[in-house]
């Protein structure tokens, strides 16, 4: 391992930290889909077993350097766990949880940056319509996966938008019960419904 | 009218790039509920017959400060003129045809505003919940008015996320007959059916 230790920074953290770094540039540079964890791990100066050591794989990588608070790898076999017509539902659920955590500030930074640079735009649809949403809809859908995921896509990003970024009213202090009630349906037609 | 003259530029041209820089200013520090014509007109030195006679209305000064490409006072009438059944379709093609005009220019650019400035945010809320959703909304719906017109928001501003700032397929380009029949339903749902 090269990593470079500064100060007294533990050379663990260090190592990590030169991953995240490395990881924006190659991402940025290439997109989610071109970039590569031996580049990653090449730009960083570390060997590409730090990457699983520190983020298990190049998903986790990518939110951790996009500092979205979800790891796909972890959440989507957990939402697929479970009665498919209750997956919107479920969908819903997690949105909430996830973004209410930090009352929306890490979706209202996420959509700050994505609508001021295109690469991080690029970044983003390639992560939720391949890695996030596409998972999710080749679980459960026959047909239109693409178009369900970005249909999936618009409800989801909306309602962030309006609760966190908005901060519209009745919704934006809605409880998840009220929300889940009203959006669920539409999540789940996206996913399984018919779409004509 | 005491209008400044600048160069060569027409007075009436003048009153009008005055009462917009004006009306920026009022609507950023008092949102849009507490920004008045008379406050605007004051501000820009004009008399406030002049805000009427280039603008209309205080709403439609307000989307020509914002640079939103629509009327509420021509577009709502237009909008509820019509089958309530097929209010979603009809709000998500007159959508789609506004903010395509500029292949989502002008969108992108609302949202970046909305999502680094407080102020911007506060205006667009009050102005999307009251004005523009509120009054359609309340022309179709006995019950929950407020939530249905925050679940539209939900939906549009979702549509408008994913087809021009993340430009995502099969969204991003599909055309309106694709997107309208996807979309509507929910938009009718949120308008006139059961939300829970």
């Amino acid at each position: 391992m090269t990593a470079r230790r500064r100060g007294r920074r533990p050379a663990g953290e260090d190592t990590r930290a030169v991953l995240l770094d490395a990881a924006l540039s190659e991402f940025t540079d290439r997109g989610y889909e071109g970039a590569t964890v031996r580049a990653i791990a090449g730009r960083a100066g570390v060997d590409a077993a730090m990457v699983n050591h520190w983020f298990g794989s190049k998903d986790g990588l990518f939110v951790a350097a996009m500092e979205i608070p979800v790891n796909p790898d972890e959440l989507i076999p957990r939402l697929l766990d479970g009665d498919p017509a209750r997956l919107g539902e479920r969908v819903v659920r997690t949105f909430l949880t996830v973004w209410d955590a930090n009352d929306g500030g890490t979706f209202t930074a996420l959509i700050r940056s994505v609508s001021s640079h295109e690469s991080a735009a690029r970044m983003l649809r390639e992560f939720v319509a391949r890695i996030v949403l596409g998972r999710i809809v080749a679980a459960v859908a026959p047909d239109s996966p693409e178009l369900r995921a970005a249909l999936c896509g618009t409800q989801v990003a909306g309602l962030g938008m309006v609760r966190y970024v908005l901060r519209l009213e009745p919704l934006a202090s809605a409880d998840h019960d009220t929300v889940v009630a009203a959006i669920a349906p539409t999540l789940q037609r996206y996913l399984t419904g018919p779409l004509s």
